[in-house]
């Protein structure tokens, strides 16, 4: 029998949950309304347990929101921390999942299982490494794996909020974040679009200045991941970058921005290759995760 | 017989070399003025010569300014390449000495062998990682390791050159940088400091304004290092940092800066033990690259 890969993607309005064996080989899927703790992560364990008492599940990856304590040994290992979410403050996320369905469970953040997906079920991205993961959705967020494991140190990448320059002139706008203002998350996420304009973003035309200004901000934030990671490519996901042709402003504007100091063709002639969509669309983190609990032996060792 | 290392510090005004088995155990060192490449490689291989053909050079070691290719594999694998330097872009410095010595060379930018000498020969500092270092000299430097490694992707770090917010209203200087103005090295390089100021900022006074602003754009980009690398220590070297009481205006400006953000005592608590200054102090870089070659075998496994 084909070992079974159980996956959670935990967001603040949703977990998703998935049994799979590969991107091509789904069983089952469902979709939980993020209420408390306890009654959610309730049944997510109920979803799963069949597969477990069948034995036929094998590994867990949990792919959450956070900030989340990702350091083995720690006594909070497995919590989400100091969440804004209310109720989900120092929840322990791992430790009744792996109580409850008795197999070994790989724990991170979203966006670091939504790199690990792109990296792993996504041919052309296997051998590039480092490798970064943004998501421009409600909030920013960014994924990296070095050395083809997740980054993890003091906590994790919280590059959503690199500190970047503004012209306060050109937009006086103070950002939406609550830490910093005006970093990345607080300038160019969908809350902030919407605050800035007034309108959701979705309803903002495709010629509307906001989408260059958006593209401004996070060619910027990019810049500074090319600058730190130097990572082989950047994938940019979320729902804001489902706009038409903010992908391509983005790029220009990160040539731009680097303005030839990052001397090589990736950036200075294929930038198009360099800078790309997601090639698993809206499933990286749920495939991820999946792809976590497959490797959960390999990445720990 | 033990075995010996030779290292090689590579700068733009002078390349420091030594024979040596450990910071310890030192058996010879001289330093050459940089003039063209092939008088200044020349130089150094006739330094490790003897050493070499004795038979008790058994690995090299380089830490160099930059930028530098470092892919394996690539044709232009050990070469200097689009430096601002007279004569050395496009230098092939690896083989030459690979070739005269006949020895196995560890190929490294400078600030990456400096946070390998410093994680290596700095008992403290052995097990943190992610681990960063910063030079702030003429120019500012960041060398990154990753799992025990330096961190090597499209090229390697230059987030000496991060862009970071600025008040052109506090100040209105532009910065130096050719490529991107006012970037962390536009604005904190010594090089910024004495053009802003007019004077050598060796001169400026301990209570001269310069010193704050210096620690707030240093803050900035240390803040930003720590968003997206979570490094577990970051050291802060180089000539500029020598100066009585920066070190500590950075500390307390970095936790101003991510108020809060970062949840963990080693920002919110003991900040002194986290961004620190270097525990081999001008020597970093030179005993880095004596580590590199003495690990040779064990980072590219």
């Amino acid at each position: 029998m084909m070992p079974l890969y159980g996956a959670i993607e935990a967001g603040g309005t949703k977990f998703n949950c998935m049994i799979a064996r590969s991107p091509e080989d789904i069983i089952a899927e469902t979709r939980i309304p993020t209420t408390t703790p306890h009654e959610t992560l309730a049944a997510a364990i109920a979803f799963f347990q069949p597969y477990a008492s069948r034995g036929e599940l094998v590994a867990l990856g949990i792919g959450t929101f956070g900030p989340v304590d990702l350091q083995p040994g720690s006594p909070t290992f497995g919590y989400i921390t100091y969440t804004p979410k209310p109720g989900w403050s120092m929840t322990d996320f791992y430790s009744p999942l792996q109580r409850a369905l008795g197999v070994p469970v790989a724990f991170e953040t979203d966006v670091n299982a939504a790199a690990y997906g792109e990296h792993t079920w996504v041919e052309a991205n296997r051998s590039l490494d480092p490798f970064v993961y943004v998501t421009v959705g409600t909030g920013i967020g960014v994924g990296t794996l070095v050395n083809g494991r997740p980054l993890h140190g003091l906590l994790h990448s919280e590059a959503g909020h690199l500190l970047l320059p503004r012209d306060t002139d050109l937009d006086p706008f103070d950002g939406v974040c609550p830490f910093h203002g005006a970093c990345l998350e607080g300038m160019a996420s969908g809350t902030a679009m919407n605050q800035r304009w007034g309108q959701p973003a979705e309803t903002l035309g495709d010629d509307h200045p906001a989408w260059q200004l958006e593209a401004d901000y996070l060619a910027l934030g990019v810049a500074n991941l090319v600058l730190t990671l130097s990572p082989k490519r950047i994938v940019l996901g979320g729902g804001v970058m489902q706009r038409a042709g903010l992908l391509q402003k983005v790029q220009q504007k990160v040539r731009m921005v680097l303005n030839g100091y990052i001397h090589t063709p990736n950036i200075l002639a294929n930038i198009e290759s360099y800078i790309v969509a997601p090639g698993l669309g809206t499933r990286s983190g749920m495939l991820g995760a999946v792809a976590l609990a497959k490797d959960l032996g390999k990445i720990e060792a």
